[in-house]
This record gives C-alpha cells, structure tokens and sequence, in this order.
C-alpha cells in the first residue's frame, strides 16, 4: 500500500465536504469525516473539539437500521494501545449484530492527538494512542491527557444530544488497556454503564509494567492515586451490582501473564462476591482475530442486559 | 498510530520464528508469517518465492475447522488496487461463514513488489498493487508481472500440494480489479473455478479508464489483445456453463458509472445466455463495509455451488 492518499479500492467512503452541525443547544458541533453504508445502517466517523481534551477528537459510531425510528440502547467501545477510532469499526466485524439486535456502537479515539508535550510520541505506551481513559494529574499531562472524563461524561453527553440512542440504555466494552477503560468507568459510573465486558484486560494496571508507567506518568508516584484507575482495587471498593461481568482472555495472548493477569480481577470479583464470567480461551492470541471470533457473544450479553 | 513496529493491541500473532516447510514433492518452499485462531479455524499469511512473479509473494489463508479432519472446497479472494494480502483477511469479516460452512479462503497479494521497474510506485492503479490480474507482454512487466498464470495456475497448485484443500470444488471471487480478475480467470478455466462472484467488479477494462490504462501499459496498444482480460469480451467469446454468476453493485459507488459499467456485463450476458445475478445494493459505497455486508451471500453461494 504505497499511495495512502489515494486508495479507491480501500476508500471508506465518497468523502461528503465536511459538514458543521450545531446542535440545537447550542453544544459542541460535530464535523462528519465519512458515512458508510453497512448491514443496513450506517458507519459514521465525525471529529469534534472537545472540552475535556480541548483537541479535536474523531469519534466512529454505528447506527442500525432501527435507529432510524427509534432510540435504541448504545454501547461504548474502548481500544487498546496504539489504536485509533478505526481499528474496531474495520476489523472487529460488529456491524452485523449491532445491525440485527439494533444496538448502537460509539467507538472514540484513544488519547489526544497533537498537544506536542515532550516524550508524546516517543514511546507506543504512553502518551498519543495510549490515554489509558485517565484524568492526568501530572504535568504536563494535566492538561488535556482526560480520556476518564472525556469517556465518562463528556461523549455520552455529546452523544445523547446529537444521536437517536437511549442512555438509560448504555453499556461499555473494550479490548487490553480498553478493557481496563471499560471495567473501570463502569465500575465507577454504575448508574449510567449498565453492562461491562472486556477482551483480554488489563487487570490491575497497578500490577503491571504498562500500567505501572501509565499511572506513573499521568498521576505521578503516589500510588494511592493509582487505585481510583484499577479494575481489582474498585472490585474491593466499590463492588458492582450490575448484571456479571464477562471477561474473555485467549490463553495464547502473549502478554496475559505479564500485563493482563485475569487471575487478579477473577480472584477479588471471588472475594467480593462480584459475578463474574471469565472464559479462558483456548490458542487465541490478543489480536482481532481473537476479538472477532467472540464479538458475537458479547453484543449478545450487551443487548440481553441492556432490553 | 504511530509505531507500526510496535503495536501490541493490533498485534497480529505471536510471531513464530519463519518455517521453511519443504514440500514432499520437492516444490516451493512456505515461509510463515503469522497464524492466528479465529472462529475456531486459523487465519495464516505465507510467503513464498514465486516462479511467474520471480518475488517473494505474501499469501493469506483461512483454514476452517473442518480443514483439520477434511479436505475442504477452497475460495480464491482477488483484491482490488492498493491492497495486499491483508485487507480482505482483516476487514471483510469472511472468517466467520468460512469456519461455518466449512470454506478455505485464499487472499493472495495484487501485484509482484520491489521488482524496481521505473514508474512501478508511481500511481496507486499500475504497477505495484495494481497487477490486474494479466500477463503482461510490454517491456519491462513482461518479466514478473505475471498475476494471471500466478493466480490461475501456479497459486492453485501450491495450496493443493502444501494444504487439506479440495481442488475439485474451486471457486473465486474478488473486489474492483479483483472482481474483474475473479470473472476473467473464471470464464477462462472454467474446469477448475466451478463457482464466481464479484463485489463491484471492471466489468469492462477495456472501456474505462482504470483497465485502458493498465491494459495499455502492461499489453501494448494493440487492442485486440486486450480482450481475453475484459469479462464482457469473454462471455461473448467463451460463455459460462458454470452457476449462474453473483455480481453485487452498491448503487452509491463512486466509481460506478465511469469505472464499472455492470450494465456492459448485463448486457453481454443477456446475449449470450449466461445467468447473472447482479445486485444493485442502493446506498452502498465501494468500501469493505458494502463488501462486509453481503459477505455471507457470497460465502453461501459458493459453498451450495461447490457442495
């Protein structure tokens, strides 16, 4: 793929001039990137300039055929290091259940892009692509590393004003350190995620060397602060009376004993009397190979939780 | 994203140290890339030194889960300009019908690389990514750019030595270039592609601009040579006694009307009295979310005519 500017073949879509919507309260206006037909509905990506960020973050989301008539129940989608708003929508082939169960599907970007803080860029774990869905308390990251925020309140709300979903239907999901994301929101925001799964998660971020630099670099070395951001630790805090939580982990992921530990989550969901459905899958790696072979599964749990 | 060396959330496999797998019978040596579980089945890429090409080319497979106790009827996927062996195996979302209906699916590169031909990079539809499925007589693509022997012949004979295919229920199918590619090899070795279909396929290269270009550059000017490369020219000429063919056409595509022309193949096969099933699909776009849409008929097509 040498000419990047000029793929027909791969086109995503007849690009449409960007289009400003203002919303009718005055709120943040979204500019359409592409819009693509798909299972009936349709794939959008937009960009917006957020508050939380204070950058323009792109954003895809799936609409079903029944959102044409009607709210329907929505799911957030978090990524995993290094992703973009596109790696779900391209690979993890959700469209045709979202299409048939009539689920809407939000799937942002993974950190800011472009603040240009030293080191931003220098490393695939920290910094760009890799917010890891906290408020940074740390210079210079304080200012704009908010994916927490941005996630928890920020883009439901955006959401919500611009789009036919219904957020008293709303469920979260994600992959590796959006896995973390998704078992972390929900966990801390029970009241608006109704339903968590995750793909092979980052467990306890605290525990890990990804999460270790993560929280080090965004929050600084007070390991107190780090907990309010680990998945176990907000098990044993907090617990969660939402309906269980379904885990899947490929047991030939290559990073699973050293970065996403499920033992962990599996072991204070045990002791807090948390349910939770860990399936151990057997040769899957941590790839959208993986992901995609049990997508199904977890729009199915989503829909029957969110009915 | 921005460390392509380094992306363990779009990690593709855990990556095996290459295998040279020396055939029995003496033939070419495959070197694995990756090989990833998916639908229960394996989604591989190979390399392989290829006696038209004269290069290494890469090569995706997708073995079901019947692959392991069976020979299975085996697809053909040809891709259009731009892409390489990856973009059908991650974005088309075939893997989940193949491992159902019990499909091999191979995805082969689009052109020979880095044979260093002055203007090979130079435009995204000739030379590298655009081989269009021809043998090419004009000096320099003479030596290596040679897609339709190594797609109708020496591909097919590789996989059948090196995996649990069946031969005798073959069938092939592609997008753009690769639909055109699809159709063309298909008429013209009808015994051994018993099955055809074609997202958006150039119906007739030799009336538009894409397929004059590439037919003059890799054919010369003499245009009667041309047309045992355009589909319309060939059903003329040869017919198809095979199954009807399946053609899906998204009605929003932007290269309808000047690259496409599905109405030349309508009309060609209205005269010759071969059975076409096109699809107008109204709003679809030329991307793989139009491609992943319909993907299941095709798969089902093909299996019930290779049954």
């Amino acid at each position: 793929m040498t000419h990047p500017s000029q793929h027909p073949a791969q086109q995503q879509a007849p690009q449409p001039a960007p289009q400003q919507t203002q919303q009718p309260d005055g709120g943040a206006a979204l500019q359409q990137i592409s819009a693509n037909r798909c299972f009936g509905g349709e794939q959008r990506v937009f960009a917006h300039l957020s508050v939380q960020t204070g950058t323009k973050m792109r954003v895809g989301i799936y609409l079903p055929p029944r959102a044409s008539s009607a709210r329907v129940p929505v799911l957030y989608w978090l990524s995993g290091l290094t992703c973009t708003e596109e790696n779900f929508i391209t690979k993890a082939g959700a469209q045709r259940l979202a299409a048939e169960l009539g689920l809407a599907i939000v799937a942002p970007d993974t950190s800011p892009r472009g603040l240009g803080y030293p080191g931003e860029d220098d490393a695939y774990d920290f910094g760009t692509g890799a917010g890891f869905y906290v408020d940074a308390t740390a210079a210079p990251w304080v200012r704009g590393y908010r994916m927490y925020s941005y996630v928890a309140e920020e883009l439901p709300a955006l959401i919500a004003s611009a789009f036919p979903v219904d957020p008293s239907r709303t469920g979260i999901f994600g992959h590796s350190m959006g896995g973390h994301g998704a078992l972390t929101i929900a966990l801390k925001n029970a009241a608006l995620f109704r339903s968590a799964s995750a793909f092979a998660p980052i467990c306890s971020p605290m525990r890990c060397p990804w999460g270790e630099k993560a929280l080090a670099g965004y929050l600084g070395d007070d390991r107190a602060a780090w907990a309010q951001y680990d998945a176990t630790a907000l098990i044993e805090s907090r617990g969660w009376k939402g309906p269980p939580l379904l885990v899947d982990q490929g047991t030939g992921d290559t990073f699973l004993a050293s970065q996403l530990k499920p033992e962990l989550l599996e072991a204070a969901c045990l002791q807090a009397g948390v349910p939770l459905n860990l399936r151990r899958q057997e040769g899957y790696d941590h790839s959208y190979y993986f992901m995609a072979s049990f997508m199904e599964d977890h729009l199915r749990f989503h829909a029957a939780n969110l009915a």
